[in-house]
């Protein structure tokens, strides 16, 4: 699998265009291209670039999503919000709400808002960065809608989605903590990569019916095997992986009124559309002084950071630091796979845009 | 090992007692006892009776905590509290600090608490369960103050404690969902019963050096085997189990000045005093109608328990429906292991108390 280095700023530029042409206004195609390149920068390209044509184009040429759909705050309290998104792209209804739940814990000193008829918005990790940008801790659940991909533990029907959970929280000069996790062991994404490649999977991504490892990930798309909650089996925890995944079914589905996973049982819905979001902002300065939590934070980060390491010469990290420093070395190119690349050339063509250009040189010459 | 029949309401009275002995006002001591004997009723008694002695009393008796401490809230803003526990016990600051966000969240949808120089507050699921009658979803977060237990994935140094994350929501009919977990793969005190019974541990919960699995809990106490974040490896997620540590020590210590994990690095401090805890409100109703809120849990929950379990004859559960059965089936008389009762008649002869009856008549007849 070759990478190819692609200047940053033209696939971003790249994205923007391509938004606009399906049908995006011009804020709106910003707002799409940063939650896609957020992944790029970030190291899951996966996630950015190759999911641009395959999730978010497609959506949009399927009229699946409606590209002109502005979200709309149904319901207000003091520091909370309830957001339809209309059935628009997930990217401009979460950040939306993100922003509304900044704005509340700016005044109230907390700010939650929940989001129904939404659709997938990228990383959450992109949501709650906005929140550590404006000096806040951030928290980002999503649900999938009514995707059932993975069973209950102790069940045989796949009920439930690889919901996730993010959050953020600044620094004075560490790396922010930033977390970003689905309740599953892992993303479905990663199994259907390790299939495209011919690769294994690791034991405990995937149990048969017996509950035993199966490493080929053929198995879960083949319905032998399923893919396990956080912490595997009962006795290493798989009921709290399993918990989180309910919570966020709860906050992001429950509480909007947005699809749950359990509804995909109902046989009715389309099963990647209302998906629902759950947003929280909370105001460091509400409840301590700014500078006294981020020294703190640093000091915490840094005592862990400056440990014993298990294997010398491999210092310990935390939940942000590698993203963090893939994003300064990303900042002017980003290393694409080369299929990525081309799928990113075909859709240059179909579209009529001048194709991202490779670090230097355009793509193709 | 026996357990033995005690009547339920002679037990948390026995508490109260107990706690009013050791110079805590009667109010107070009804806080502590109703802390306490939500761990004997949702059927964790080694969290209930089995700490009395053994850590609250022996905590008030050796002067460590101060029972006449008052929570007071340093800094509130609309929808935030930041309160100082008065080096007292946790239950009374943890507790207040619930109230407060409950209070908090009904006027402003959504509450936001966070509690220093607090100590020990029993399960974190007694604080969500608060926010479930008032009609709230609750989350509720503590760390372990100063308490190195378990170090980062690929460090040496125990940096951590084995911080809890709870969260519960409230339901129409079905049992409320609620989710109290360790971010360890298991809590420390789980290790000393299995050492304490002669018990081997699943593998999974300890590694040596070399993360090979140990099953001997006594590798814990002597240093030679660490116990483990939740998701394991780092293949499984261990990262994740690591940052929901993490996440836990800056709500509860960074963001309320209390210690942190980090701070055993330091030595200078009691490794369990100021402790630190986070609890959220969520007032369903600032979102959605209360009741269309009820029923759309209630129906997830029930699609979840009506779906075809892996086993015939076990069906599906959920984080909650377990001690939702025990709170049932306990509410009259609770199983607490002989030894147990032992300790508590010393205590009665010590305190010159009546000792807690067994369920019909007195213990020890």
């Amino acid at each position: 699998m070759t990478d190819v280095l692609v200047d940053a700023t033209a696939l971003r530029e790249f994205y923007v265009r391509a938004f606009q042409r399906h049908g995006l206004s011009e804020v709106d195609s910003e707002t799409c291209a940063d939650g896609v390149h957020h992944a790029d920068l970030v190291g899951t390209v996966t996630h950015g670039a190759g999911m641009l044509n395959r999730l978010y184009l497609t959506m949009l040429r399927e009229g699946a999503v409606d590209p002109r759909a502005v979200p709309v705050p149904v319901r207000r309290t003091g520091a909370t919000a309830l957001v339809d998104g209309g059935n628009g792209m997930g990217f401009v209804s979460a950040t939306f709400a993100m922003r509304e739940a900044i704005a509340r814990a700016g005044r109230y000193g907390v700010g939650a808002v929940a989001v129904r008829n939404s659709s997938h918005c990228g990383c959450m990790g992109h949501y709650t960065r906005m929140a550590v940008e404006a000096g806040m801790i951030g928290l980002a659940l999503t649900n999938l809608g009514a995707q059932g991909l993975i069973p209950p533990p102790g069940g045989r029907d796949r009920l439930l989605g690889t919901n996730v959970l993010a959050a953020a929280a600044p620094t004075r000069e560490a790396a922010p903590f930033s977390l970003d996790m689905s309740a599953a062991v892992v993303a479905a994404g990663r199994l259907r990569l390790a299939r495209d490649r011919g690769e294994r999977v690791p034991p405990g991504w995937l149990a048969d019916a017996d509950g035993e490892p199966v490493t080929d990930p053929a198995g879960y798309f083949a319905g032998t095997a399923d893919l396990r909650f956080l912490g595997g089996d009962p006795a290493t925890g798989g009921y709290k992986g399993y918990g989180l995944a309910l919570l966020a079914d709860i906050l992001c589905g429950v509480l909007s009124g947005a699809s749950v996973g359990t509804d995909v049982a109902g046989g009715a819905l389309r099963e990647d559309a209302d998906i629902g979001h759950f947003f929280l902002a909370v105001d460091v300065g509400a409840f301590r002084d700014d500078g006294a939590f981020r020294t703190g934070l640093d000091r915490m980060l840094g005592t862990l950071r400056g440990s014993a390491p298990a294997r010398p010469g491999e210092p310990v990290g935390y939940p942000g630091l590698p993203e963090h420093e893939r994003r300064l070395s990303s900042a002017e190119s980003v290393a694409v796979p080369a299929e990525v690349v081309a799928e990113l050339d075909e859709v240059a063509a179909r579209l009529d845009l001048p194709a991202p250009v490779r670090a230097g040189r355009p793509v193709g010459t």
